[in-house]
């Protein structure tokens, strides 16, 4: 994509209203504009790595044979008279009347309607385990949405709802997508730790908590070291053993009744961005589900829901991953993998280098930001830093000459010059 | 994908309320579930279809320079005060209080936000020309929804609107989306016609309408019948000749005043899936944007905006494409590529020979659906007529024994009895 033909909007002020970095950062980087309190448009720089994160949860999902669906962001309320959950998220839940009369709301979170989905068709316990997800947008009008997408109102969240003929089967699912959660996180390049949790709203027996590990982050959350020890790939355990180890969200710690010595416990900040539940049949029964079961008899499905907060989670990788110059991307969720800045775009030289490296990147499968604008280079170097691209590759006219670039590690600010060759070579094909 | 692991949940009986092939078919085969009037639930093989569309529209848009952008479901009503619309659409346009008691209303277009982004960023004519475009869920309360995903409420479409220094250019793009647009439609298989329509609600001084031609299309169109003969490739003319040709929506159509003779006149019936509009300075000069202009002055830019009807476009594929016995996809927008029947699961032979082929055309980029059930033949045959996929390989124990299926092409019907090689030699690596 060339920059003069892109719509970018950088902000070099600190805009006034944002109070932690990643929220700052995305105005500034031109990745969003608030529209209303809590609701925000996406410009095309925020638009893409939205994308990129919708695609990995998809992936991850698809491949542990969830099956995605799409609800409607407006529903019935009907459906939450039947599971009794009618006035259970009070204001929070948006309610209107249509030009009938009849009363809808915007989604929240989707338990009834998906109950409703599978009542309307499944019949029998042989056409279970099924686990269908969607990601679509939600909306909670929380009393003060503030720190941009990370509370925002109209937000993006991915939300899976599994059904099985027994509570074995779906605990075991539960456990299946407690470590498909943490496949995702990692291939976003985010250090995560899942707590115990409480159920809240949602409800359910069991719950976990996902919380990316951060020092802006606004919980505070406790776990055995030996999760530490574990990312570090200093010991090796089972699943089943990690599952034992203590983890638990703030509400769920109880410093005098902690099971596990003072040392062996780590305080940490995190931002929750996921949580799984096994709800058991409180849906299900509720709404008066019943299929055919193994002996004849009708059974009601147990339950689990899963979700992540899609949009949130852009600030959660930018709290995690920034410096005092801006964002710095996870390669998986880059808006782009490189950023090309040409020096003196109009000089034949540079142009001509500029053109080749970009078309030889793109044959390599690579999307690449070509700077081609005539603004002076401390804006572009500023610039190129404050959209965070995981490399940056610099042409100027003494290195035109010489065929000659600099290529920049946005993480580490390490510098190299190199030929154009030995820096195309740094590149495998995608 | 195996169909015993998704959820394809295909009705044989009529559904009562749908009054057109493609509402009662989409619901038949398991595409969508109506959670409301008008109101629709994407189930797994509807929304593929769905995906597929939405691809190819971004795709196209996406080479001719579009920048994609994403903007909230809800709105402030301040900005539709702005621009003097705030009752130009009536009871269509949901209105209702967040627990602020702010006015908010669900987006229904958004010439009124995309402009708000513009002047929150843009300066001078240097930016220009800019496009920018999403594909959000819209919704607008029709009196009286009907046809399923024809004239539903909560509907996905695709609004471009583009910025210009000055009319030239602002037409100049017009006839370049006109183009696009033409270029889109036919990637999905479908003949279109574009005519002149009237601006309605949106306004401006310029629109054609893109009708898909099918018998059961809602609305008469009139033109050219040179427009035939350049699809059937009977005649060449340059893009300025063609936008001479007489073309017209039913509203425009004036028997008494019509420009051609009788006998180069085609009449038929059509379903709109997108329009264009030259909409001038309407929007930027009622909400106040100026910009520095070439010449030191500020100028007001000229606008252009651009729809296409996303989830309309499957029914209108569908009325296009279809017999007695379901859908039959164009191949662009297929929810497989093709699918594999196992007339006998369970047989030891048939299973494996399944197996290899599905592997064999996962290899070549092919996805294909896996009916593993045990069902039996005559409904599976039914259920894979229904979904309409364009190729159905049958597998059978007799054949199993001598390395042979058969293929059949669903839109015409024909069958071959082929080796397993030669059946996969028909498909060429995507």
């Amino acid at each position: 994509m060339r920059l003069s033909q892109y719509f970018l909007p950088l902000i070099k002020e600190t805009p006034s209203e944002a109070q932690i970095a990643s929220h700052r950062l995305m105005l500034r980087a031109g990745m969003i504009r608030q529209q209303a309190a809590g609701i925000y448009t996406w410009l095309p720089l925020g638009l893409r790595v939205l994308q990129k994160v919708e695609h990995i949860v998809a992936d991850e999902l698809n491949k542990a044979g969830c099956v995605r669906v799409l609800m409607p962001t407006l529903q019935p309320t009907e459906l939450w008279k039947e599971s009794g959950r009618y006035d259970a998220l009070g204001k929070e839940m948006l309610r209107f009347k249509d030009r009938a009369d009849r009363e809808l709301l915007y989604s929240p979170t989707n338990e009834e309607m998906i109950v409703d989905v599978f009542r309307g068709y499944v019949k029998s316990y042989k056409s279970l385990p099924i686990s269908l997800y969607q990601i679509q947008w939600k909306f909670r009008d929380e009393v003060r949405p503030r720190f941009g997408v990370m509370r925002g109102r109209e937000f993006l969240m991915k939300d899976d709802y599994s059904f099985h003929a027994n509570v074995d089967d779906a605990v075991r699912e539960y456990w299946k997508m407690y470590d498909v959660y943490h496949a995702i996180f990692k291939r976003m390049g985010l250090q995560t730790v899942a707590v115990r949790a409480e159920t809240g709203a949602i409800g359910g027996d069991l719950s976990h908590e996902f919380h990316v590990l951060a020092e802006t982050g606004e919980s505070a959350v406790y776990y055995d070291k030996k999760f530490d020890d574990l990312r570090e790939g200093k010991i090796t355990m089972t699943g089943d053993e990690q599952r034992k180890l203590y983890a638990a969200a703030d509400e769920m710690h109880k410093p005098d009744a902690c099971p596990i010595a003072k040392e062996d416990l780590r305080e940490a900040r995190g931002i929750e961005v996921g949580q799984v539940f096994f709800l058991g049949n409180k849906y299900s029964k509720a709404m008066g589900v019943t299929i055919a079961g193994p002996d004849g008899q009708n059974i009601t499905p147990e339950m689990g829901c899963y979700g992540i907060g899609v949009s949130r989670l852009l600030g959660a990788i930018i709290e995690a991953g920034h410096d005092d110059n801006g964002i710095i991307w996870p390669a998986a969720v880059a808006p782009f993998d490189a950023g090309l800045i040409n020096l003196r775009s109009g000089d034949a030289k540079c142009d001509a280098l500029c053109d080749s490296i970009y078309a030889a990147l793109a044959q390599k499968g690579m999307d690449v930001l070509y700077d081609d604008t005539d603004e002076r280079a401390g804006g572009k170097f500023a610039g190129m830093d404050l959209i965070g691209l995981p490399w940056q590759i610099v042409v100027g006219p003494k290195g035109a000459e010489k065929n000659m670039v600099e290529l920049k590690n946005r993480k580490t600010g390490e510098k190299q010059e190199l030929s154009v060759e030995a820096m195309l070579a740094t590149f495998t094909k995608a």
